[in-house]
């Protein structure tokens, strides 16, 4: 295995954080030898289960030049609650997108912070968003349908000084694909066929 | 039960596309009367696990006036795959983003389509988008972090013509909450504490 000697940020030890630097390190330098390797597309199939229920499976991707295929595709399950006339056997499309968020954030934090030697201890975090569902049932159309806002707190155990918390937070938002999504927008084509 | 009978948009049966109608429009009724009863209040408490990996826990939400709490939260894992130096053991978090849009805009079509009485047999859809991982890794600052676009394809089985198969899924993208909020972006505060 090569170690990370070579890498300016490197930490001392091959793995930080649970993340293996070294592979973080030789990642970077094949992306900066071969710049479509940085090339990813991901996909889901979703099919929709009667009322408010679906379900997604992610199979695979494309990324570092080739196709890669799981053995067993991922199922991810959404419902509705009672009172948005759910059966609640899953969460929510709405939660679903507050999980993409954190989950995106944590991993981005813990990788950036890994790649420049600052070891963290634990993570939690909590995330909430506002939705006035006027906007959902067209009631006022100067609602939006979407969340108004999405309030977020991390809770951070780590050998940093407690003033630098948000610099390492900012390493999650500075760096996180979903965080850059859901904060700036994503341009969407939509196609309709027959089944 | 209530009927539908005093909807102007209501289908004849009660039930449509597995969609409670009637229970539909009482909930438009009561917010029409009660328009604070839209307001909603998301949220999830995620965890680090180290590495790669973390789970959130989506166990209740403010809505309809009031706390609404379920018996047991759902837990939803994320990781990364073996490519992007994880264990490949849940989606990761920008594939969990595409089943939140999938979710939502299938569900968001189907209620809609259901209140105007147009019925669906079957519903299925395909997500894909393209990130270039040299915005992740800060090696071009031209090249943002998110999703480049998304390309979305939904095949529909309904009584409608062909040609109409666009204007039901207008219904998803005209009412959806994750659609909006990933088409249009949403403001994200951000704040960090010791633990």
């Amino acid at each position: 295995m090569a170690t990370a000697t070579n890498a300016p940020t490197a930490a001392p030890a091959t793995t930080l954080n649970g993340v293996p630097v070294d592979q973080l390190v030789a990642t970077v330098a094949a992306i900066q030898a071969i710049p479509s390797l940085a090339k990813f597309n991901f996909r889901i199939n979703n099919a929709w289960s009667g009322g408010s229920q679906n379900r997604s499976t992610a199979a695979g991707f494309y990324g570092a030049g080739q196709q890669q295929s799981r053995t067993q595709p991922f199922i991810l399950e959404a419902d509705e609650p009672a009172v948005l006339l759910g059966k609640d056997t899953a969460a929510n499309p709405v939660e679903h997108l507050l999980h993409a968020l954190a989950s995106c954030l944590t991993t981005s934090m813990v990788y950036h912070a890994a790649a420049r030697g600052i070891r963290i201890e634990r993570v939690e975090s909590t995330f909430e968003g506002d939705i006035d569902l006027r906007g959902f049932l067209e009631l006022d159309k100067s609602v939006r349908q979407g969340y108004q806002g999405i309030r977020v707190t991390f809770k951070i155990k780590a050998d940093v000084p407690e003033d630098r918390l948000s610099e390492i937070l900012r390493l999650g938002s500075a760096h996180s694909p979903v965080f850059d999504s859901l904060l700036n927008g994503v341009p969407i084509s939509l196609t309709a066929k027959s089944l």
